[in-house]
């Protein structure tokens, strides 16, 4: 089933310890998609400047991906550049410049607006209401958000997610939101606020899962080297989500049990393990669904016991 | 079948946020051992100053814990304090004082010379080879180590850990060890040091365990309060060997599979997140067996998809 993927499209420059690019395609929702894409039809959301490359509209339109819902307006795409720290837990960001992403207010296409699932990548709180509002009988809708929008705009982020199903979140970010530093805490104090199910991103060490006394853990992938860790949340979410689509699951229904959405976890890690691969999304240009399977299945050897 | 255990037996001065108790029995022996005994009997060998109270032998006793190898010198027991941080990962030592801990000398009793496993404890290198080589046709030797000897005594640690089959660390000593960053990585620089299974403690995010091409990882337990995390590693190394004694399992004839290794680490974690619940020992009191099953079945739940 249809994937709505609403969020960034940018242009990023990184370093990290294992090499250096000045521009490359990069931006949550492109991770998201490209991520969803190996599991369900994807719709995405998004604006770029005139800058933004064929080839790079090609990668996302070859991966099916609908770009209806991509706006090319006047001006530069978002550009993004950060420094990896040697153990790469932590990055600096040396230059956010907005561009034509100052002035994003989505407008969904007529054929969105159906469409069964929901993805918000981590923008505004205010513009992931309107994507939300625009929408109509969505089954699941899951948002991503980050420590600016907790400081600078609390209210309004909560009152956001209060329709969400799912929240994904990393573990510092949830423990900014909650005040909780234990994750079980946070999960039931993130419940108060509205999403059921609460994905909690630990980077190198997995994702926990909890919905209501259940809770799922999945590693992270054991890779020998991480080349790039940026998009491996919005890959991870990508592929979560995807699974859901394609499988049709329901969350407010009660049909939706913990193994599937183990299972949905577990496919958000191995996207995620994918992306960390190589530099910027260009792990998924010779990426298979075979090989995301068979690294599903070796993800059971590494937890079997 | 029976395990010898080395290493400290102390009291400490523990503060954590949720509490503080300025002397209680603690030592990485006592708490291998207490872990340990649930599921083999356990020898342990270790030094007590005159003031060791008789209710503290006899907890040790009570569990069946064989103190023939248990010295009582004249003097002071071994004296540790520390105050935990908020987030409790990190710890500042107070006070270390050695008293008869200075001068241990391990003489192992004839009868556990013979013993098919042996648990070196965190203490000096040169100490556990003193013991290692009074033992004789020893099934399975583990060890754990720490940054101290990695720094000060690096090139004895090495010839010590040269014929134990389980090295067990934590990963900031893996790193310090290796030079590697990436556990994979130090996993294969330890396997060239000696150790052909190498266990990765992580505290709050669960345990790793390399073996040949082979990894296991198993998460912590989310508990809702850790009330004091000392002990936790020396409980999760007890609760490991002492399921690969009690299910006399061989590390070096090729025997061991991994789901079995696996289900060692998992008994490991089941132990440490026993001993964190309360302060120092106090939740082996009362621990049973069963609580122990019931918690390392709710694992499965954890993590199956």
């Amino acid at each position: 089933m249809s994937l709505v993927v609403v969020g960034s499209v940018a242009y990023d420059g990184v370093e990290t310890p294992h090499g250096r690019v000045d521009r490359m395609l990069g931006g949550a929702s492109t991770y998201i998609s490209l991520a969803a894409s190996y599991f369900t039809k994807v719709n995405l959301v998004g604006i770029v400047g005139e800058d933004f490359a064929q080839e790079d509209w090609d990668l996302l339109a070859g991966r099916g991906i609908d770009l209806t819902g991509l706006d090319r307006a006047a001006g530069k795409t978002f550009y993004w550049a950060g420094v990896y720290s040697e153990d790469m837990n932590d990055r600096t960001t040396l230059r956010t410049d907005l561009n034509v992403f100052a002035d994003f207010d989505p407008e969904l296409p007529a054929a969105y607006r159906s469409k069964p699932y929901l993805l918000l990548g981590n923008i505004q709180p205010a513009l992931q209401r309107r994507v939300r509002r625009q929408m109509d009988g969505t089954r699941v809708v899951a948002g991503d958000t980050m420590n600016l929008w907790i400081n600078e705009t609390r209210e309004e982020l909560l009152e956001t997610i209060r329709d969400w199903h799912v929240l994904l979140i990393n573990d510092s970010e949830a423990r900014l939101l909650t005040g909780e530093r234990n994750l079980r805490r946070a999960a039931r104090a993130i419940y108060e606020m509205g999403p059921q199910t609460v994905i909690i991103k630990r980077g190198e060490y997995g994702a926990a899962l909890f919905r209501g006394e259940e809770v799922f853990l999945a590693p992270a992938y054991p890779l020998e080297q991480v080349s790039d860790p940026t998009g491996a949340g919005d890959s991870f979410a990508g592929g979560f989500m995807g699974y859901l689509a394609e499988r049709g699951i329901d969350l407010e229904s009660g049909r939706a049990d913990m193994p599937e959405l183990a299972r949905a976890v577990v496919y958000g890690s191995v996207m995620g393990s994918f992306c960390c691969e190589d530099f910027g999304v260009n792990r998924f240009r010779t990426l298979s669904r075979a090989e995301i399977d068979s690294r599903f299945q070796e993800f059971r050897g590494l937890t079997a016991f």
